[in-house]
């Protein structure tokens, strides 16, 4: 069976996605990789308007043909506005987070500028469980190529929402009793390994200055670091936390 | 006092040191950015032949003058060979590790191809105060401008051994008593938070295969995943397994 090319107007829509401005237009984001594709595929097969993909790349999905575009790799290259192209982007509906917020605590990023560092950080709550992933205007778009691409769609996993400041983040958690904050510090604080309570229906805040932005609300927790060196990223930093929930989470699990 | 510019030999040296092939003939590396070079003049100022740059950044590091070389923003960019330089590159020897090994473990990369995650491994390392960082030789060139850049220096504080296999890797670290070996395996093995001695006078290796590479004399170690995720990356992993070092190592010191 031969699949058609994609038709001009899904064209346009697919290179309108590149910008922040195109995504807020249209509420769709573009998703590149099959890695990407089969975790969108996983949750959201209803809000993929189409994929277009190489031949070989298709075949490796299993998805609706009628909404599958099939484009030679020169022309897919073009589209794609990778170096490396994957050979398959979908195009989907931006999905809305589920009204209930759900979960042991909210991991919420502050001022994440780093779309690679959004996505790793995106994987690392993908894996340790965690389903509340809230972060503030500062923070880079969470569908923009390169985050999605970065965080291989763990971002359709998750409940992502966004705020328009900290301030607003944290009285939406607290209304919804997650009413105890912790801010990741990087010199300051109770270590993250034995303070009680990270975990318990609370918001955990990473920020993205290496200084340490200033929660006043917020108890300061430390990842110790006996290497006596400045600063992990803030992606490394929130591996450490999301998989400290973890280890606490399977010893409680053994008791 | 004004700086001359670097002469035609040191600009044919920093350019020839962008391929592995140019560090191998030279023995050097180049060092780019601010945070990166400040951690190399920390170890090794006697190491460091020249340092290039614009008189904005080279005012921000104290360093021997009769090394400094300044150059124009404009013919900066052509020379440093990055999308967004940072104003400064240094051109130092490749430092040798100790003759001596040192620490409570060794920590092995197997065929990590990625230079950014060689990076982010390298800083994790810095951070949790590791010293071993050895890798075989499937693993990218950790004096690669990437890997260098990725890892903001860190790579000067630690000591780097490079091997043509993991059996050599293997045997080398037996030979010295680090005799006791962990494998990092995504789908099997015990748990990395409650498995004994994983850090005592032992390897621990991460692999760059998804599936996790078989290594026959190793124990493996698992991260547990209650997300029932794939996998997380290389360098995920590796900063799990280093701060359940810290962790375990502060929980030691308490007591």
């Amino acid at each position: 069976m031969s699949l058609p090319p994609p038709t001009k107007r899904e064209t346009a829509l697919l290179r309108s996605l590149a910008t922040r401005q195109g995504r807020r237009k249209s509420c769709c984001c573009r998703c590149e990789g099959l890695r990407a594709v089969r975790e969108l595929l996983s949750f959201f097969p209803d809000k993929v308007l189409f994929c277009v993909g190489t031949e070989k790349a298709l075949a490796e999905i299993q998805f609706d043909p009628a909404r599958l575009r099939v484009l030679p790799e020169h022309l897919f290259e073009q589209i794609s506005g990778t170096v490396s192209p994957q050979g398959i982007i979908a195009v989907a509906e931006v999905p809305e987070p589920p009204e209930k917020i759900s979960g042991d605590f909210i991991f919420a990023l502050d001022g994440i500028g780093d779309p690679g560092n959004f996505g790793t950080i995106a994987r690392s709550c993908r894996a340790a469980g965690v389903r509340e992933l809230w972060y503030t205007v500062g923070t880079v778009d969470p569908w923009s190529d390169k985050a999605v691409r970065s965080g291989m769609g763990a971002q359709f996993g998750l409940a992502l929402r966004g705020f328009s400041s900290l301030d607003y983040l944290l009285s939406t958690a607290a209304a919804a009793r997650y009413d105890k904050f912790f801010y990741a510090d990087p010199h300051a604080g109770e270590s993250c390994f034995t303070a009680p309570g990270i975990y318990e229906h609370s918001v955990v805040i990473i920020g993205g200055e290496p200084s340490g932005s200033h929660v006043e609300q917020a108890q300061s927790i430390n990842i110790p670091m006996p290497g006596n060196y400045e600063s992990i990223n803030a992606a490394q930093a929130a591996t450490v936390l999301l998989f400290e929930y973890v280890r606490r989470m399977s010893l409680k699990k053994e008791r």
